[in-house]
């Protein structure tokens, strides 16, 4: 058995879609970030973090999403939702994942979480100020490089659609028009109509 | 034949030592940061990200060091830098790899590179005096959760120990000394022991 920790509007969407697709059973926990549960002793136990996704298997606890999306994919060969038998159409995938974890949700984190990297209020507010401009390059990358079409690695859905779909959703946040990015946009509004992701988000 | 593109004193040095240790043929060529060369048209053709590490193969070309490293694994199974075959393992070793990428490496990153997330000097400022403590942090949580010994993943040498070692050799850059984690120190000092570790550092 499986089980999931997530919390709404965070990345944790990203595997919680993989896990949706895979058929695999599981059970999906929410852990409160409003009464900040994830840095409660009970929840550090799980992922010394303080982080969703978390997930516990019967062999261990894993975190981090590029290694989750990799890891439900293997479990359940028969969805089809990575590349798993082509090394480099796999390392294209992950290549794009790691670009989403290290590079555009670090840009975004520079909103909400400024004070991570800084103690200052007004640097922390100039940081905020520059992540429009920021998504809005990341973006411009992945809809002229990165987002091959139909989906992200070309004719083949993958858990990286999933990722994709679960960084969109943050930028009317930081105030970015995802119809500035037409290729974007469309991927957004067909993951929409997936019933794995309507069935996900209508239990968020 | 594979093409490396890599900078002295980067990230690069990780998917550098696992090609070095793969014992696949490759060319590493330098790109010069001091000059710019990374936002030099001819090199954003091969990496429109204005990064490195960049891998040119047969197929095509690869960046982010945890896509690349897990890919170099891969092409030379007989190596052994990865666990390949077991599912579970592998995803505690890609998790590995993500917190680098995304949290430990961004931490760095507001050392040198804080105009990313500030147009405002006394904000970068601000960022700049907090990277110690967040290295700590980091540091902290490898040292007792993820450094397993003797090595990353516990008995068996990997890539993530690769990865490790490159990042090890920007603490005393962020004015932490490593001693102060005797677990990692000693990880550190065992890498530098390493034969194929020493060729490479010897070429950058």
């Amino acid at each position: 058995m499986l089980t999931f920790f997530h919390a709404p509007g965070s990345c944790a969407l990203a595997t919680h879609l993989a896990l949706e697709h895979s058929g695999l059973p599981y059970e999906a926990r929410k852990v409160d970030f409003k009464n900040q549960e994830q840095r409660s002793p009970e929840f550090l136990k799980i992922n010394p973090k303080g982080r969703v996704p978390a997930l516990v298997t019967d062999q261990g606890i894993l975190t981090e999403n590029p290694a989750l999306l990799v890891y439900v994919a293997q479990l359940a060969p028969e969805a089809k939702l990575a590349p798993l038998d082509d090394p480099f159409a796999f390392a294209q995938m992950q290549s794009f994942n790691s670009y989403l974890a290290s590079t555009v949700h670090v840009a975004h984190a520079h909103r909400y979480r400024g004070y991570r990297w800084s103690d200052d209020e007004a640097a922390i507010a100039t940081m905020v100020e520059k992540v429009p401009q920021n998504m809005r390059d990341c973006f411009s990358l992945i809809e002229n490089e990165y987002l091959r079409g139909p989906w992200v690695l070309g004719e083949n859905y993958s858990v990286s659609d999933m990722y994709l779909f679960t960084i969109c959703r943050w930028l009317k946040g930081n105030e970015v028009d995802i119809n500035e990015f037409p290729r974007v946009a469309d991927h957004f509004n067909r993951m929409q109509e997936i019933p794995a992701v309507q069935r996900v988000l209508s239990q968020l």
